[in-house]
């Protein structure tokens, strides 16, 4: 099934809901003109539909393999990865002195999300890549910058993360990987590395790895873990490539989902190879700050694993719609002459706008959060800059949590509308649905992202930027209102239940705030039994205020007499969110304030 | 990981929530004895454990093959099955007269739901095999019993049902395959019927076809079908197995899941075999009815789908706690000398208790409605027969489609539990994510349950058993204060609040179905742009009531100085039931509400 880039609805969400024309007028982006930013969507949505997304079933099918620590990837990725590194598209957000293109975050976002959508298990490899860029022009010296930046901009050399070992999951403070100085100021590292994504591959000469690991002297715990660069193959003088280094692919795991992209066991220090025993790395930054430097990629990747989110969910509501406009079956509800197609069901309509609510919400509340980083960084007044840099901080792990738990649910839907059919493989709805599992565990699973949200956003500013969203919605909720009075007695109708709902929810969400920062210190296992919901509220809320922001101009460009018939849906998602989805924020709500008995409910089962 | 029979929860579902000893004082009921009841158990356990169980992996990682129109299953699938029918499970809820044990349906509940945890791919064929015997039992005629059923019950054949076409999937009034009358009162039937479950294997000599076929002078529409079976061998006068007919397997479908499961497309009529051209076929009871005869197979077989869902639960259930107990990751939040198992933290244990608590209060619903159908049957008094049976009729929907719909969030949960492991499929955790998916969709997907829920079980008695069920519940409400007033202060507030969600919940429960009811006539697309919300409230709150009841138990048990641990334990994952997960009812009532500007929604969309 062809995927088609939703290209009307990024320009409805970067321009009417994120602000694109502010964020293009901010200093330092003065050369990203309105056009470029459409011909960049335009070009991007050329090439992920009919480079990228023709892939994705193959990804599946034909899985990477693994022949004697040489990994061979999907056939047609070679000429995907060759084809995405010749258009540029590696060095999107990356500065122009370095060969990218320095774009702002929220043009960037766009075209992302889109790759992902085309196919994740293939973009996956670009965003690891995104990550170690952004790393090394962090916390990377000059020389270490010139040598891999520019070659992985350029897309010649690819980059991985490499965090996990089989003790060490979620909990980086066993990291156990050793590294030992050597006289020349390199060090070799030993140890074994799980779950490392395009840990080895055929897509480019060279892999350079971002590697936690432990010097012999270094102090227990997550504060003795130092940042390394293991490049695949040593890089000589010159910049050639020089010895193979002692870095090798023990395996490849066999997964439910992304088959396309290799998942690899990663073996430092076996004594092959051909630059002696011990991988070759070089020290990132300073010693024992490696757990800090990595929250660096983290936090990018984080945000991109939410796009991944939003770009499956996306892919798997065009496969259930085309589907579901296909299939005839049944007869209309208030009767027809003879069968129609299932999308005139009531239920088909009301999973199609569930996952069509839940993807244009968590697409709207990532690109608001693009643009919030955006101003963050770039905006000239620092107090503008600060409270924007806290807003975007309080949204990633929302944009990840949230995008990905909802991407699981989406994915299901898109089975469901196929009915058994659905469940064949062939079919299609069941990759995405595989898929879509690893989003709410990789970069952090949801739990890490609610822990992150409770504590470092919500508690550490004493719910300053949590109070002040509320804030800024419930300003949204008296422009609804008045909206709703002006409207067609039909749309009026929706307006206000969404009205309604969005206000009952921007209740709970302020009495969920209020209960954590009031439990925090006396009962701290109260609040985060009721983590997870939190974060979910939190997604459910800022998803609704968006939609209702899209309500609101979608009303007024009906008010005005638009003819562009987008205006009209639009709304009706809008609308259908506010009426079916936004009500879960009062269980959202229920849930996180009764963390306390929740707590001890776990603490007097049989399970502990 | 080996399975483990839940024993305790099974007795105390029977005895304390479904009212077992009054079942067993049925008449017709009489020889069956608590004690025999237990030895079921015990030796159901044993068997499940011991002999399905082990096959469960294998069924996934060796699916059955084709060849040549013969079907080879996983290997010891046949052994397994050879044990299942020499141990009578099959004969377990069917008459003595015709070999099996008549127990009531509540007694078989434990063993088939255990069954459907050891193995679910397995256990799919003594299911179907179930629903053709009961057909048979209902409108077969005394032939046509004599001649299939004891050989059923015996585990020497199995049975299938045949009711998909590729243009007719919930649909059935498409139903094309043709069945020509020959001059020996036989009938040839012609056609291609598709995902039919255990269509070909080589667990038993011979497979009975339950078929849907169309009569040449057939009205159009449902009400032309008639119900044929169709032996894979013709039957010799002598019992003895005859010609082959004319049904050939003709390819194996490549599933999400259930692999272990052969989903056959059978084609009839294709002229091979050595019983001539069109198989024959049998007509069971009068033309035109087997739409109406289906349904007996159907309604039994949606029960035990729902049984599948509580299954497919449990064992995923015990999986994630196995690896959380075990797997150590992480300080505890309070902080703690070293890291501690996962178990320990806030969110596994309510991903664990979200679990156990969606699983028991299913298992609770279904043992529940199993008792109301043995009333409905046996009880001597023509009113309360008719009480028990309007009650299970109304929570048979409900047991497929919340249990299943459950299912697919529970086995989301396993995976997440696990982490990055949930993700490998050797872990075992992606299994049951991929197996439970099918649950919500065959036997009726749940949008057609909840269809069912809407118009033949609330709106046709005018909302009756509905407003019943509510009067009910209140009772328990009631119950609940005065238990909470008693209680220890812990279990208090944890009573109290399980008692104010409860009373929420059924209140927004009956805002549904009056609503449901107000508007049938008028908006019959905003009811059902509901029906699905509608049935997951009626699924979450009787699963609430039930869990109320149970800490109801529990809590007297406890002030009575029980030293069994299982009531602290038990009142713990009620009360998390209460406060995490009734709130839901909230949420899901709000949506069933919001039908009008949903369906609107729908309309003005650009979906359709």
């Amino acid at each position: 099934m062809p995927y088609v880039t939703p290209l009307r609805d990024f320009r409805f969400a970067l321009k009417d809901l994120a602000g694109l024309d502010e964020i293009l007028r901010l200093p330092g982006f003065e050369e990203v003109t309105p056009d470029l930013v459409d011909a960049i969507l335009d070009e991007n949505a050329r090439f992920a539909e009919q480079a990228i997304a023709p892939l994705n079933v193959a990804g599946d099918t034909q899985a990477p393999q693994w022949n004697d620590g040489q990994v061979t990837t999907t056939p047609g990725f070679k000429q995907g990865f060759a084809d995405y590194a010749a258009s540029g598209w590696q060095g999107l957000q990356h500065p122009a002195q370095w060969g990218g293109q320095g774009l702002p975050k929220l043009v960037a976002a766009a075209p992302c999300e889109n790759l992902q959508a085309a196919n994740l298990a293939f973009s996956l490899c670009p965003m690891l890549t995104d990550g170690v860029i952004e790393a090394l022009l962090t916390v990377g010296s000059e020389a270490q910058r010139q040598t891999y930046v520019p070659n992985l901009i350029a897309g010649k050399w690819t980059g991985t993360m490499n965090l996990t070992e089989p003790q060490a999951g979620s909990d980086l403070a066993q990291v156990a990987t050793r590294a030992v100085p050597q006289t020349d100021g390199s060090y070799r590292l030993t140890g074994q590395k799980i779950f490392i994504t395009y840990g080895d591959h055929d897509l480019a000469e060279n892999i350079i790895h971002l590697v936690l690991a432990r010097m012999p002297d270094a102090p227990a715990g997550v504060k003795g873990i130092s940042l390394f660069i293991v490049p695949k193959f040593l890089i000589n003088q010159d910049g050639s490539l020089g010895p193979r280094n002692d870095v090798w692919c023990a395996s490849l795991e066999h997964k439910l989902g992304i088959h396309g992209s290799p998942t690899a066991v990663l073996l430092y220090g076996s004594g092959k190879g051909d630059a002696g025993e011990g991988a070759v790395g070089y020290l990132v930054g300073e010693p024992n700050r490696g757990l800090e430097y990595m929250f660096i990629m983290m936090n990018a990747a984080r945000f991109g694993v939410g796009q991944q989110g939003i770009g499956v969910s996306e892919r798997a509501y065009q496969h259930a719609l085309a589907y579901a406009r296909e299939r005839v079956q049944g007869r209309a509800i208030e009767g027809s002459a003879g069968p129609v197609a299932i999308v005139h069901h009531p239920d088909v309509q009301r999973m199609l706008l569930t996952m069509r609510g839940l993807t244009e919400a968590a697409r709207a509340v990532s690109f608001v959060a693009a643009a919030a980083h955006d101003k963050g960084t770039h905006h000239p007044d620092a107090g503008v800059r600060a409270r924007n840099r806290a807003f975007y901080e309080y949204l990633v792990p929302i944009v990840k949590g949230f995008s990905t738990e909802s991407a699981v649910e989406v994915a299901s839907l898109g089975v469901q509308v196929h009915g058994g059919m659905g469940f064949i493989e062939e079919t299609g709805a069941a990759q995405y649905y595989r898929d879509a599992r690893i989003l709410p565990i990789y970069e952090g699973t949801t739990a890490i992202q609610a822990n992150d949200l409770v504590s470092r956003k919500t508690l550490r500013d004493g719910g300053a930027t949590a109070y002040a969203c509320i804030a800024a919605m419930k300003d949204t909720l008296q422009t609804l209102h008045t909206a709703a009075a002006r409207a067609e007695p039909d749309d009026r109708a929706g307006l206000n239940l969404l009205r309604d709902n969005l206000d009952l929810a921007i209740q709970g969400y302020d009495a969920a705030v209020t209960f954590i920062l009031e439990q925090a210190q006396s009962n701290v296992r109260a609040v985060y039994a009721g983590s997870v919901p939190y974060l979910m509220l939190a997604g459910i809320v800022h998803g609704g205020w968006q939609m209702a922001r899209a309500a609101l101009v979608c009303q007024r460009q009906l008010t005005e007499g638009t003819t562009d018939p987008f205006y009209r849906s639009k709304l009706s998602t809008a609308l259908f969110y506010g009426a079916q989805i936004l009500p879960r924020a009062l269980a959202l709500s229920a849930a996180v304030r009764a963390g306390g008995v929740a707590n001890r409910c776990g603490a007097q089962s049989d399970i502990a």
